[in-house]
């Protein structure tokens, strides 16, 4: 619908990369900040917390939050928070879904996952505090100074993360196993299962930013369509990239009988589809210019990338 | 300290029993609205949530929010929901305490435990969304028009079910099975694990209707006595009521060698100490008079029962 970005109006790799490496290392001090050790017998749990969230990951969630703030003016502390509370939502996600009981993943960002370093246990209750941590750090008042603006935050990352969004998503995704579901399901379970934490993370700098209603509408959009493109180019990546590059165990929908955008679509269309997402989430973009430069450039990472 | 309440001032045990009665329907009611059954492969998700959180339960936290809301003067249908949304993050606990990796029970309420109802992964999710669903209801404008009210309640429920609430004393507990805890350990333990959401109950209640600072510490007090009076005497319950009696496995606490008031203190020394502590409970509710009859009774009531 809109005209290829001019130069000025999309960053560079390299400057991309710098923005996300700036925002990441910004984003791990104040989680850091935010999850203080503590003495006593429940130490080992924030240790725990600490292990899932911090050291690594693209924290693409956060980025999105302290970018898109930005673009709006939202003060950067603010943005930090609220990017530090849905990397903790999206850490509580990763705990439990590697249980044994669920996906059963022995390794994470290239490490034992939290169950291995730590047990079964720890690695439950680390979830639930994570899951806990990330509404306190929205409800409290060094977030926003006026309620109204944090309470949105609360409801939305709630609806994002419930049984109506990414919860609901997990729930779709272990009944598919081992049976075929249709395109139209599996688009349904990656927009429940990570678009919607995605989109909301778009959002949520939206709301700090007090952007107008149609200013939230166009970054929704661009959320949403940066969400289903990061799903469809994961199955690519998951079907055709290494271990080593992963940094996670590779192959794995395929071995597990799993509906992919790649088993249904192939992998040419699949990749195609993820290239005409990232284009519709650019043109989403249009309203604000050459301010939305490393967003631009952050959606045709996502279908670039190869981990 | 002060004068035993005059009879007018504490409710009959059959008083309490029809107002514990009545509260525990409407709440039953007020999360069956608000979890409704949903059609497609997520459905078994919302079923699980039911299952875990209808059709038992004494409702005692919920009681207190709309017992203690009623006191001043906060609308009922917002008490309600905020006494469902405390039900559902207690019932999350309970879902995630049970599990094979956590104390491994097979029995709630006298009814199979839900990851022996579902299984694990559905346990483990049905606890993550119920947690979410109790700050999603709180956050919602439909339980008080005013933001502020709403994001002091979320701060609330998310410091006292947290690290350093809640999931802070389940940790403590954990770590303290088969060694020796020392009576202030098992104290701080209690008071984090069950006491800091019977407090938040009660504190939910005073923030709902606006009470003023001097009576809502005086409601915090209640909440706190009420909450550790509870623990003990099911300190106490555990070492002599049946399993038939109390709807789970008894006699737990000795044969997982946890240190508890009973191990501590021995069998009278406890039942005294819950009862001093009832009484303390019903001190602080002097300025309140006639109108905290029921609260007087149910502080009685939890040192009393034999369940």
């Amino acid at each position: 619908m809109s005209d290829t970005p001019t130069d000025h109006e999309i960053a560079t790799p390299a400057e991309l990369a710098g923005s996300l490496g700036a925002a990441a290392q910004a984003i791990e001090t104040t989680i850091d900040a935010l999850l203080p050790p503590v003495p006593g017998d429940e130490s080992v749990l924030i240790e725990a917390m600490r292990y899932a969230t911090l050291g690594g990951g693209k924290r693409m969630r956060g980025y999105l939050v302290t970018e898109i703030g930005a673009l709006f003016g939202a003060r950067r502390e603010s943005a930090l928070r609220v990017a530090a509370s849905v990397e903790m939502l999206h850490a509580y996600s990763l705990v439990h879904d590697d249980l044994p009981a669920m996906d059963d993943d022995d390794l994470r960002r290239g490490r034992p996952s939290t169950h291995r370093q730590f047990d079964e246990a720890m690695a439950i209750l680390a979830g639930d505090a994570l899951q806990t941590s990330a509404f306190e750090i929205l409800a409290d008042e060094a977030t926003d100074a006026d309620p109204s603006i944090r309470i949105r935050l609360v409801a939305a990352l709630a609806q994002a993360s419930g049984a109506a969004g990414m919860v609901g998503g997990q729930v779709i995704d272990i009944r598919g196993e081992g049976r075929a579901l249709p395109l139209n399901q599996v688009r349904r379970l990656h927009a429940l299962k990570t678009g919607a934490l995605i989109r909301y993370s778009a959002e949520a700098g939206a709301i700090l930013g007090h952007a107008n209603s149609a200013e939230r509408d166009a970054i929704v959009d661009y959320g949403r369509d940066l969400g289903t493109a990061f799903q469809v180019a994961d199955d690519v990546l998951d079907a055709t990239a290494s271990a080593e590059e992963l940094g996670k165990t590779a192959g794995k929908d395929e071995a597990s009988g799993k509906s992919t955008y790649v088993s249904l679509l192939g992998i040419d269309s699949a990749r195609e589809e993820a290239r005409k997402l990232s284009e519709r989430a650019i043109d989403a973009l249009a309203p604000f210019g050459a301010r939305a430069a490393s967003l631009r450039a952050l959606a045709q990472y996502v279908v670039e990338r190869r981990n």
